[in-house]
């Protein structure tokens, strides 16, 4: 990148969203002009569409048609929704995601599943750095079953040292919510498949935002969330991917009647749906699961490779502001490690943070000393990025933030 | 009831719908005039208030707030919608009824946890009619945990011949998903805690159309859907309801960061949350949740005693009608031992079900045997009743559906 040679300006930040080849999907999207929002990376934006698909499944799909909509569609969409997303973000051929429940849940369904499946075997590793939501169901399921919960201090692929006969489970995120690091998933996927053990990850940050190829790098369990990159709405439900040669052999804990094979016989004893299905329990969450199509659907419109091509060049915008100004960047410097977020660093970054949310910057604080500016490519501008920067930058040149020790 | 001496005529209904004191809600709800709607105990009509509470949700909250609504109310909304719930309909004091997850996870959670603070007791108890999801997650986790899952034949009440102190969990549906048949909470509920077990109750086809009492009643454990009698939309999220006293004493297993004591924090080490928070897990689906309040709010509006005298005076005019046709009545005929649904017994009730959908009357075929007629006081008119029981009378008096042998 030849940006960081010559002090960036605004203006060249503005020249930048002139020639993104991505900036009319900016409007698809309802964004409020008086912020700077660079957390899409926690709550990603509303796509209009997302607007009239809600309108339209509840006004029509439930309001008029009621139960009757099961048989036309809603049944299905599960899988269809799930496999939308394995075709254009996560590399994955059909029959192997489908979309319900929240991150955790499935998590923890794909966390039982591997488990039982590697019976014998008592270690679950994970890493410190880990999104919390993970690393507290394994220390959950780790206590309720009798498992050592290894805790690796590195990164992801310096787990070969770890890994044994004994390990049952490896789960890591694929780019670190913190330091927005991207794991070498097709080297881990092969250490940990030579232990014998099971690969667990959690797409949650890449999804969306950088290219994936679950198949193409033999991965076996993936979950993740739809809220983020992939703006599916506060609370969406999050997909599980299983590898199609796993789903004979891998059953989920929760045995719920929409995971049954027939589930409208109501008959007795559990046998659980041949493929994906299989893997749901509960009634499908239709109203959300609608709205998260639509995110899905301009992912994929938009191209995940034109995505990853202007995360790239925000972050990198970000990073030579931030270089300018001697804010000290946390995430890697290696365009091809990073995902679309980049972390700061400051002592008080707290209240910094807070400082920048009262000047109308929006990011989000990540203890114990990051700031973390997400850049959401279908509705980031470049201006944007500067403008997060260049708010931070002159919070530290008045000495900090208020109250900052 | 004085309806069943004399038949029963469509004007008789017509002019019951007159006196109904509920009557002017049937507006608030959107309602297919080309049908007899007779499955709001499968999925409850959409309330207009839903779909505009799902617009602001969507366009104001997530489309202009964005991140920042988590603080200005969505983190509290499960609890919120749950202390609401628990005070218009299921008899609860604040601070023990948390809404999120559908029902299968929440029964899963409840059950787990029940079985967790029980430990070395080996049998959980529950009936062979119960619904079937509440059966599969039983099998499923007596199943991995090596527990006995015993089934009663009979009614619940008839448990105590049953229990042991051998026994850790007894779990029925509190009003019967087929026959209607309400359960006697109180003294099941002191059965089983006699015998030192938990008691888990089921109450998605009672809340919303009898009354509960479950503070009351002593109740200790239960869960219900709210897209049924509630009105909140499909796969809307389920509740959980834990007494005070066990609150400290439960810990649900999957230990996800919205469970959390201060879960933004994202600090090493799971510390369950006080109260009910506890019980989350993943990330609250707010769209779904306010939708699913607004549900709330119009059976907290009409009141559950109005809803419950109508649900009786509906199911009596189905069961006076269908006396008069010869049509079996597979519910009780005590109206208080009956919820607001009606089973109607035939041989060919597969191809009757058909047959009726065919001529715009929407019920449910329930096997090997029953047609169920749904009747949600807030949306069902006595016409509604009148003409689905005719209209399967008539289908009889044809010879029976097409195609039956």
């Amino acid at each position: 990148m030849t940006r960081a040679a010559a002090a960036m300006t605004r203006d060249a930040a503005a020249e930048l969203d002139a020639r993104d080849p991505l900036s009319a999907f900016r409007e698809r999207f309802a964004i409020d002009p008086a912020v700077v929002y660079l957390d899409g990376n926690s709550l990603g934006c509303m796509p209009h569409a997302a607007l009239e698909r809600l309108h339209e499944v509840a006004a029509v799909g439930w309001g008029q048609r009621g139960v009757r909509s099961w048989d036309e569609g809603w049944l299905e969409l599960p899988l269809e929704v799930g496999d939308r997303l394995g075709a254009a973000v996560l590399g994955a051929a059909p029959g192997q995601v489908v979309v319900g429940d929240s991150t955790t849940v499935c998590f923890y369904k794909l966390v039982c599943a591997a488990l039982d499946a590697r019976p014998g075997r008592t270690q679950i590793i994970t890493d410190r750095d880990n999104f919390p939501t993970d690393r507290y169901v394994l220390e959950g399921v780790a206590q309720a079953r009798g498992l050592q919960l290894t805790w690796l201090d590195g990164d992801p692929e310096t787990v070969g040292a770890m890994v044994s006969p004994d390990t049952a489970l490896v789960t890591f995120s694929h780019v670190s919510y913190r330091s927005a690091r991207i794991a070498d998933m097709a080297q881990v996927n092969a250490v940990v498949g030579d232990a014998g053990a099971l690969m667990l990850w959690d797409l949650s940050h890449s999804a969306g935002s950088v290219p994936l190829s679950l198949d193409g790098d033999h991965a076996q369990l993936a979950v993740g969330c739809t809220y983020k990159y992939l703006n599916g709405g506060p609370g969406a439900p999050a997909y599980m991917y299983v590898q199609h040669e796993l789903q004979a052999e891998l059953r989920q804990p929760i045995w719920g009647w929409l995971g049954r094979r027939d589930p409208f016989e109501m008959a007795p004893g559990y046998e659980a749906a041949a493929g994906m299905r299989g893997f749901l329990s509960g009634t499908p969450p239709v109203l959300a699961l609608a709205a998260a199509d639509e995110g899905v659907k301009i992912v994929a419109e938009a191209g995940i490779d034109a995505i990853r091509a202007k995360g790239i060049a925000l972050t990198e915008l970000a990073i030579s502001v931030a270089d300018e100004s001697g804010i000290r960047v946390a995430s890697p410097r290696e365009p091809a490690r990073r995902g679309a977020h980049v972390a700061l660093a400051h002592p008080d970054a707290r209240a910094l943070c807070a400082g920048l949310i009262e000047r109308g910057v929006i990011p989000d604080f990540r203890r114990p000393d990051v700031i973390r500016f997400g850049f959401s490519p279908l509705t980031t501008r470049f201006v944007d990025v500067w403008d997060g920067v260049d708010a931070l930058r002159g919070l530290l040149a008045r000495g900090g933030p208020p109250g900052s020790g």
